[in-house]
């Protein structure tokens, strides 16, 4: 446990130190540092206004906690919104200080200017997995040492509970946020008015660029930790509890095991992502490849660590088995996301937009459902194996192999946003083609490492979730889960449904906000005399926060559904019916997490093929019926399908946290 | 079981009669009979085809089935295939000669109009009930007088199975013909050449119109036969093993009682056709209107007949209680469906339009997502209310409850695409606005009551396969059948992504089939002279060869991986995952079912409602946004969800059908 703590403090100071070494880069002239000045003062305003919202709901529900479970929990849970808030925190504030300096530094070339967005990234990578790491150690530990409080393991599930609270506000908060002022600035910029993209005089343009970061990176960022979170925190209880429920149970060491994987992880994910600095400070030219490799170094790793610990201290290599089963379904994962955003079907996708929009809208639903149906399968074949090798607690350490290099994965996935943010500064700036060339570059390897940082999520999330469940029904003492009990089969045609429900809210909160915005953009264009002229600059604070109170105000429904259903099924219709109902939420909404992300990214994508002169390039009828596509995509890839992870995990936790009380209640 | 028999008999009596009745009226002028004409032998030279096809395949499945089953099952195999042929032939063969009568009895006002329509869809519905049941019980009373050959129950899945093999050709093969056709006449038609819809100059017209004929009337048909067929056989077999399974068991009664269900249910339907008959012949003005009293009249009907018959012959109400839940239910999910696709949704979608296709898109996708919640959380609660009153048996019940009414609900759905003709053929006939007038009317409601019936259709399905499941794994002899086990898990992760597969190829079959319409009809506007002026007419026969082959030609790959799955997945990762696989395969299957078809639905009456005249009419910006919305959702309604049902029921009947060669190799 002490390792993993240890582990944990270092992974953060080096983080600490990518964030000086990234902020040593010169943040460039003052055109670009007053932008990226704006985003920040932005993205801040929208963040602290997030947490002081998400504060005053945690403070009845921490209340609601200890009186209804034990103030022991409400202890774990506020250690671990104290670290959730501070990750996301941590990741997003980097991430706007580092946009300007990437663009600024994309005058020395790209592998310069890739070097820049990585490390911004990877702080916030090696900031999630040290303070989760930290988090729960720490938790952990203090209870353990304290020999008259209760089991460390009965309150570490308050620490879940916070990951999941952060996730709902950060990710859901930030995904309605991005998508309306990108969608908002869009349809008055781009289709009324007729400017380009990232345009300063539109008003919504800092609001779009505040997005990315609250949105892409903070959100991204919570999401992930959430699944950490969730799948330490399961595989500690599975782990304890596998001489019950079957499998592999090596005493203690079971419940030690998984924080040791998770310390090997995070060392292996540390060196990858200083072989990535190393290579792109070398001049290596390709950003993919660079990537890749810092990738594979950090999985190959990180299985040797996990080999060698299960050898050495387990002495029993099922473990080993079970984990790199995890880790080789989440590499497989990603590259079956790379195929469906990045190559043949994007050109399929291009191809049917010269027959119009609708018909690049049906290629894109085509391709979206096909490219599901690998990453479902590959997850079901991966359960399997797992328990094979070292039964339900397979399941649980399979979770953690998919997760343990998550250092490098979210530092992949936050250089997305960064280098997007980048290419928007420097059309902002009116910077020369050259700089737009390289940030353009940039921003579409970007595309597909978010498109795979989703898809990654959604697998993680049924990880996660599967174990949530395990870790449910051993607590409620369920016995028989048989899908042909009709309150099972009930509970999985509801809980199949919820995924459907919640995406639809939040579908409908942006287009809601999207349209406030679009009316404050036109009203600044008809009222502020000059402006489309460029003699005067818009009032950007006032979009920022428009989209501010529309994220915020539109929590409230949707997070209020993810927390009931769990109450109202239980007591309506028992604990098995809820048990249904996790599995059809499980298996639904990680398939329409998994459409989401890659429909989206592969609109996106077929719109940038286009945009790179093929099939008529840019102003061609098939451009225009791509950027159709590509706005449908947005919300689906950007909100909606990330917003899923949270609520199956959330359904999960709350099941999971709240069953003792349940328990009491239905005695 | 005479009674069945009998009762099925009388339908078909009753079919012919309403035939007769239909035929009776004038078939119109010269303009209007020429262009009936030429659809009928379009959709009989389709049909023929696909039927030589079908026997072409069928004919190898016998013998295999003969081989590893017993030459018993073959013999229902084969009934069960001339059964379901004719009813589908029947519907099919009728409609196409209403379709022209409509048009003309449209000069003698709406009621009059409406009759012939309604009466014209009547033919196929009892046909369909009356052919099934005196199939089934047919086959039952003959396997019960002869002494020398085994139990009835043991080859009456046959019978299952062939209304499964039609339902594939028939349902898949005229749903991709008639998109394909109908977005292959758009693209050049109203896109590229600038001519509205159903003009005679545009070559792919009829085909247009004989796909509504063989996909929307024979596919609907042959869909809900399926149903029809596998939830009356699953409740003969439930019955059977009520005993063993739990439930209500009252010995052989419970295998007879479904089937006076069934009779009870068939006369209820053949009255209320009556009474929309007398209403409409009587002049009652609002089509809605009557429809609706004669659907309640058979509800009620029939539901007073199961009371007796529950009370006097079963001496138990449980059975009543269970099969009312199911018809309920049914009429539940029809107002659903009407809300969604009739009412403020589609205003919500209209007015999305004005900001463009993009939104237009992503509201229609929301307002698709949100109408799946409520129909899915209510055949869960109907399946918990099953299960009280009647146990599994009940379940099943409930099932049959759903369809009692078919012959009624199939009447109304076929009346849509008859309606939707009718419309066609007098704007080719270049008749007056005023009959225009009245086949828009009749068209409007038709649409709905096609996306009611598609609800149906795929709740139907829900119904079917649960029993199906339930039956499947009675005959596998699967004690356990638990959620936490991987491979339980692992095949509800699989099967849950089957439906989008299996949607994804056929939507991209639908895609290549429309291309090579498009070539044929750009040729024919090149290469024919004096098209363009109206002078010479084009060569419709070439579109209906060209949708005819790519439908057949594209059936081959997704009907191997319905028929395939279950083999693969039994002798890989065994009979739990198998039953595993069914259950996500119906959870998403039906999920994505409703959602297409409601979806679908309501892009297509939003633009009816800006064609009416709101958010700035035809031709307007919105107007052009909701064509895209309408052509993204046709191959989704059309084509791809009811396919679904068609999957869902075969992968769960050739588990059922092949247990026994199973588990024969598996010991």
């Amino acid at each position: 446990m002490f390792v993993a703590f240890i582990i944990g403090l270092l992974a953060l100071a080096f983080s600490l130190y990518l964030a000086c070494s990234t902020l040593k880069n010169d943040p460039g002239p003052r055109e670009i540092a007053d932008i990226s000045r704006a985003i920040q003062v932005g993205a801040t305003t929208f963040m602290r206004r997030e947490y002081r919202v998400m504060g005053l709901v945690a403070l009845p529900f921490a209340l609601f906690l200890a009186l209804v479970l034990s103030p022991y929990v409400v202890f774990a849970f506020i250690v671990g919104l104290v670290c959730s808030t501070l990750s996301s925190f941590i990741g997003m504030s980097i991430a706007t200080r580092t946009n300007g300096r990437v663009a600024f530094a994309a005058r020395n070339g790209l592998s310069k200017a890739m070097n820049v967005a990585f490390s911004g990234g990877a702080v916030m990578g090696m900031a999630v997995v040290g303070l989760s790491a930290m988090g729960i150690s720490g938790v952990y530990l203090l209870f353990d040492l304290l020999p008259f409080t209760p089991e460390p393991l009965a309150v570490i599930t308050g620490y879940s509970m916070a990951a999941s609270f952060v996730a709902i506000f950060v990710r859901i908060g930030g995904g309605i946020f991005t998508k309306a002022a990108d969608i908002g600035a869009d349809l008055v910029g781009k289709v009324e008015v007729g400017i380009p993209e990232d345009d300063p005089r539109n008003a919504a343009v800092i609001a779009d660029q505040v997005g990315d970061n609250v949105g892409d990176v903070a959100g991204l960022g919570s999401d992930l930790n959430q699944s950490y979170t969730d799948t330490i925190v399961s595989s500690l209880l599975i782990g304890a509890a596998a001489q019950s429920i079957g499998g592999l149970y090596l005493g203690e060491k079971s419940v030690i095991f998984p924080l040791l994987l998770v310390a090997a992880g995070i060392v292996a994910s540390a060196l990858g992502i200083l072989m990535v600095r190393m290579l792109s400070q070398k001049g290596v030219i390709r950003p993919e490849a660079v990537l890749k490799v810092g990738m594979l170094t950090s999985g190959v790793l990180s299985s040797l660590g996990i080999l060698l610990l299960s050898h050495f201290y387990l002495g029993h290599l099922g473990a080993f088995y079970a984990t790199t089963s995890g880790l080789v379904v989440g590499l497989l994962i990603g590259l079956n996301t790379e195929y469906y955003t990045y190559k043949k079907p994007i050109r399929f996708i291009a191809e049917s937009s010269e027959a119009g929009a609708a018909t690049t809208i049906i290629a894109g639903l085509a391709v979206g459902l096909e490219s599901t149906v690998l990453s479902m399968i590959l997850l079901g074949l991966g359960m399997i194996i797992a328990h094979h090798f070292a039964g339900l607690y397979g399941i649980a350490l399979s979770g953690l192999g998919m997760l343990s290099i998550l250092g490098i994965n979210l530092a992949m996935d936050a250089y997305g946003p960064i280098a997007d943010n980048a290419g928007g500064i420097a059309q902002m700036s009116r910077q020369g083609p050259e700089i737009r060339h390289i940030t353009d570059r940039l921003d579409a390897v970007g595309n597909t490492t978010a498109a795979i940082g989703k898809a990654f999520a959604a697998s993680a999330t049924a990880a996660a979730s599967l174990s949530l469940l395990t870790a449910y029904s051993e607590a409620a003492h369920i016995v028989r889960l048989d899908i042909r009990e009709p309150r099972v089969m009930a509970g999985l045609l509801i809980g199949g449904v919820l995924p459907a429900l919640f995406s639809s809210m939040v579908i409908k909160s942006v287009g809601r906000t999207a349209q406030l915005i679009v009316i404050e953009v036109r009203r600044q264009f008809r009222e502020i005399a000059g402006l489309l002229e460029g003699k005067t600059q818009p009032d950007y604070s006032r979009c920022v926060d428009i989209a501010t109170r529309g994220a915020l105000g539109q929590l409230a429904l949707p997070c209020l559904l993810a927390i009931s259903v769990p109450f109202i099924t239980i007591f309506t219709l028992g604990r098995e019916a809820l048990a249904g109902l996790l599995a059809g939420c499980i298996v639904c909404g990680i398939f329409l997490a998994l459409f989401m992300a890659n429909a989206g990214g592969a609109w996106d994508n077929a719109k940038k093929l286009i945009e790179g002169g093929e099939l008529g390039g840019r102003g061609s009828l098939a451009h225009k019926a791509s950027i159709i596509g590509d706005t449908v995509g947005d919300p689906l890839k950007d909100t909606a399908g990330p917003s899923l992870d949270i609520l199956v995990q959330l359904i999960a936790t709350v099941s999971l946290v709240f069953t003792p009380l349940f328990l009491r209640m239905l005695k």
